[in-house]
Formats: C-alpha cells, structure tokens, sequence
C-alpha cells in the first residue's frame, strides 16, 4: 500500500510499504477515505533526525473498516470510523476516568510503534476502544468536521477546558493555527463572553472572527501583553488557551493570565521547562493541559458536529491526494495552508 | 517599640522602631500577643542582599486592637484579632472571588511596604477585610492552633484545594516543614484516603503519622518517586502538596503525580522555571497554587480549630520571647525547630 514515511527532516516522501493487516485479536485495519496532516506533524518534518527506517506518519482519520481481529466485538467490515490520535483500549482505569491518552494499553499513532494514518490504510490497536462508529455515510458533507473529532476540535476542547472555560469568561487564544482556531470555536461552545485571538495572519483571524473571536492581538511579546490587559481592565484573561507550545508562547499566555486564571496547554511543549514560574505562583494561576483525550470527547462534540452547529472542518483551506503530501507538509510548514486534507 | 529587623543575609535584630501607628483612615494598631517565624522567613534570612534601612519581619500574628481609624467599621479596640499574611479590602473583585492575596488594594506584612508582625505592634492595613475576631479569650489553649490560621494551616489547606484532594485520593506531601504538615490535615480533613508524606526528621515524620499520614518516605529523588509508584499500582499519586519550593523538590512532586493529577505548588518557588514541562504535559498533570488566600479560609477552618477537630498548633515545638527571635531564625534554619512560636 501507499503510505507517508519521513525519513528525516524535510525528508517526507510517498512510497509503498507492507499492507495494514491485523496482527492482534484485538486490531482493525481501516481503509482510510480522509486523513489530514497536522501542526504537530510539523515539529518532527523540521526536526526529526535521519534515519533509514522512517517513521510512517499521520494520526487523524476517517475510514472503513476493513478487516478485525477475532477479540473485536463492537465493529464490523464496513463500518465508517474516526480514529482519535491515540489508540486506548476503553477499560482501563484511565479510560473511564476519560484520559484515554494515558490508557495502560494505549499509544499514539503516527509513532515510531505504531504507523500513521496518511497512507491507504492503518492498523488501530485496540479497536473497540479507539475507534467510534459514524452515523453518516463516507462522502457526507459534514467530513471535514467529522475529521476534526479526531485531533484539532478535541485539542481545542481539551484547551478549553484545561483553561477552565465557561460562561462570562474572558478567554484569550495564543496561536492562530488550526488548534487555535478550534480552540475559539470551543470556547464560544463554551459560553466565553470576550474571546480574544493572538495571531497574525489575515485569513486565520478572518476565520476566528466568524468562529467567535471578538478581538484580535497582532501584536507579540510584552506589546502582547499590555493590550490584552486594556482589553481586560488590567487584569488579564480568565482562561489562556496555549496552542502553539514554545517558550515565548508560554511565557505570554502565563502574562496575561488574570489572578486566580487558568492556562490551558495544547501546543506540543518544546522546552523542557515552563517559564514564568513565579509569575504564575504569585499570581495562582495554574497550568495544566496536555494531549487531548479525544475520544471522550468525540460523544460530546459530535452532536453538535452532525447539527451544524459548530462547523470545525472550516479549518482546511487546502484539499490533495495522497500522492502531493510532501508539498502539503510544505505548504503547511510555510504557512501557506492553515490545514491540508488528504482525500482518497 | 521593639520590632524584629533583617538586614541582610544572617543578621536579624530585636530593635527599637518607631511605634506603629494608624496613618490611613482603614488601617488597625494591633498589639501582638502571639507571633511566629515563617518558613518562608528562611529564604530571606538566608539571601537578603544587606542594607541599612533593614526589613521589619513576620506576617503570621494573632493580637488585640489598640487603635483603629476613622473608616474603620467591624473593629472595635480591644478586640482580638487573627491576622493573615496579607492585607486585603475584603470588596474588590478578587476578594469577592476568594483570592484576597491578589486584592487590588492589598499587599503582603513583613515587607518592604509594610512592617510585620514579629513585633509589638503592628500597622493593619485595610483592617475591616483583613482581620477576623476571635471568638475566644486571649489566652485560650486553642491560641496555638488559631495563630497557624494566619498562615501556615491555610496554607497547607490551600495545597490541598489546588491539588484537588477529596475523598478517596491518594496524596503526597513534598516536604515535613510546617506547611507540609498542615498539608496532611487538610488532606485528611478533605477525606484522602492515603497519605504519604515525604521527609526525613523523625520529630516532623511523628507529627505527621499522628495528623493522619498512612506512608512515609524518606528517600529522595528517582528513588522517592520509585516509592510513591510503588506505593501506587505504579502510577502516582492523584494529588500532590509541593511544599518546599526548590527545583528538585517540584520535580519529584510531577514525576510522582498520576496521570490526570493535580500538584499544589506553596513553596515558594526559588527559580524562573518550572521543571519537567514535558513529562507534565504529556500526562496531563495540573501545576497550580501560589500564596494562600488564607483570609478565604479562615471561615472554613476555624470551627474544626474552635471544636478541636484538627490541631494545627502542634507544628510550634518552641516557644520564646521576641528578645529570642534571631535565636529562632537559628534555630528553624538549623531544623533544630519545625516552628517558632512568639509570646508576649
């Protein structure tokens, strides 16, 4: 089958490699009809070091079921699925605590165990667990949005409620990628009264705005900073969503934290510290966040995915095969896309 | 009137300063009768750069008002007060939110604003929301146990609130010094079902087994955290109290957090950084916590302490005039003395 392998930084390419077959009882292998690539996929395309074995990539997809193991019990050979960025067996402790990225059985696509997703099929371990059947059919045009519950709406879900999001807060968004923008449509979901994007580029804050955002700070660094406290009489913004994951990033989201707020990380961190310890000490603000458990939130935001009444999939703004991956990882690299799907 | 006086690294003086007086129409005199040294003293007695204008020390007082000013409404002289570390309006939004350290009109005792409460007297700022009467006779047995209300009790217990202890969780305390074990009694009053304590003075550990630890562990570093997993089906602690402050010990408190879990930072933090941002991030563990807002906990706490439930008071292991007070700093620098406690 075809399938996405980096090599090594900038090295991505396309090119057959074994088929996705079952090798536990408890795999499925997914014929992929829509995959995507994402920001995240773009820490190791600039970063990764050589090496001759590759890494086959992509963690978020909607597929077909192809084929189950014999300890499969809840999905059948075609079925349509999403597939959250980790794989989680759906019993353990974790799992029904609804933190399925640290399952005792799980792991993450896209690994250097497990292979990804931009490719013709996958194999999910622990299937009944991981994968969640759509009531839709597979070229219905709500996939975009459907795509999104597998990574970048749950993450920006995730941010806010890492941030502590809810009516009447004042949420502030550092990062105007795709995750950022979920995070805006999140915390409007949410109830946030004063929804403030930080970024840059024109059509992701055109996007934020129909998304909820009602302001935008172009500005960086303690500019940044000084003008979401005019926006917040001094104080700073209740809950921070950090969707980008570098120190400066950080930095600035822990700064324009009101007293007693919350920063809620989603951004892949970098660093191997957190910056602004006593800032964020004197001030009792917390941080927390992390991977997103996706697949608890599937069952909450699909509902409104299927309603219409979140519209997430507005974030692809670019649409390939397969076989033009490489130049979507460049295109998203050089910011020229906010976010590429791959459709088969 | 005689004051204590930190000029610098090691030199602590009992002295004769100008008496407190009222000078804003909202501030109390209050006359001490009861006074401490703080951990927190430590840090400063151990590094203050010198100067010659010197620090009026203490921020933990119980004591009896002697004069109050024209705006003053709640207060009477002659009645007996607690005091919390910081001064607060008791009417602006964050005191209404129940963060009276972050009030927009408040600050902190013992600083270089405003002179503490290891003297005499003291000048209350904002004296309608800072201090609380007491129901009680100024030389009430309980007197111990009211006196950590200012401090160190509500600190612990705000550990505990920031790491979201309740009942059933397993928690660990990070450090046996005062605040840590008053971080056990909150955990147990919270209903935490074990409690592990981290330390290795064998007076602070006997405290803390009799305030409710059910575990002890006295190793440090990757062999501490062996032993909390141990301890833990393998997987840490759901809460963790971070009572000291240093890199290390803020390291050991994520490194030993379950999945999911909360770490309660009020140790004053000593770096820029927070250690272990990845490790944090990729188990989505909560870092929060900062300067109690004790004055928000009094109310809570002082009914167990009036009936008898909890005994915070025990921490004091001695007990000397304020002449004695750098004999004190010694003495708690030394850990020859869990904490100091100051009569008049």
């Amino acid at each position: 089958m075809r399938a996405t392998v980096l090599y090594g930084a900038g090295d991505v390419r396309v090119e057959n490699v074994p088929d996705a077959v079952v090798s536990e009882p408890t795999d499925a292998v997914v014929r992929i009809t829509r995959a995507c690539i994402c920001g995240s996929d773009l820490w190791p395309y600039r970063t990764l070091e050589h090496s001759e074995a590759g890494r086959v990539m992509g963690h978020e997809a909607i597929g077909v079921v192809d084929a189950v193991g014999a300890d499969v019990g809840t999905l059948k050979v075609g079925d349509l699925v999403v597939m959250p960025f980790a794989f989680s067996d759906g019993t353990c402790e974790f799992c029904h605590e609804g933190l399925q990225t640290s399952c005792i059985h799980g792991g993450f696509f896209g690994t250097n165990e497990v292979d990804g997703a931009q490719a013709e099929a996958v194999r999910a371990p622990q299937a009944d667990g991981t994968l969640v059947v759509l009531p839709v059919e597979k070229d219905d045009a709500l996939m975009p949005s459907l795509l999104t519950l597998s990574d970048v709406m749950g993450t920006g879900h995730h941010a806010a409620v890492a941030a502590k999001v809810g009516p009447g807060k004042t949420v502030a968004v550092v990062g105007d990628g795709a995750v950022g923008l979920c995070g805006v449509i999140a915390a409007k979901r949410l109830g946030a009264e004063q929804i403030i994007i930080m970024g840059r580029h024109p059509d992701r804050i055109a996007l934020a705005r129909e998304f909820g955002a009602t302001h935008v700070i172009s500005e960086r660094g303690t500019e940044a900073v000084e003008r979401v406290r005019e926006l917040t009489d001094g104080f700073g913004a209740h809950s921070v969503l950090e969707c980008v994951g570098l120190e400066q990033s950080e930095l600035t989201a822990i700064e324009i934290a009101r007293p007693g707020g919350a920063v809620g990380r989603v951004g892949v961190p970098q660093d191997e510290t957190i910056p602004a310890s006593q800032p964020a000490f004197y001030n009792n603000i917390s941080v927390s966040g992390g991977p997103a458990p996706v697949r608890a939130y599937i069952e909450e935001l699909l509902p409104d995915v299927l309603e219409g009444r979140i519209e997430p999939g507005r974030v692809f703004d670019r649409i390939i095969g397969l076989e033009d991956v490489p130049d979507g990882y460049r295109a998203m690299n050089d910011r020229e896309a906010i976010k590429v799907m791959i459709e088969f």
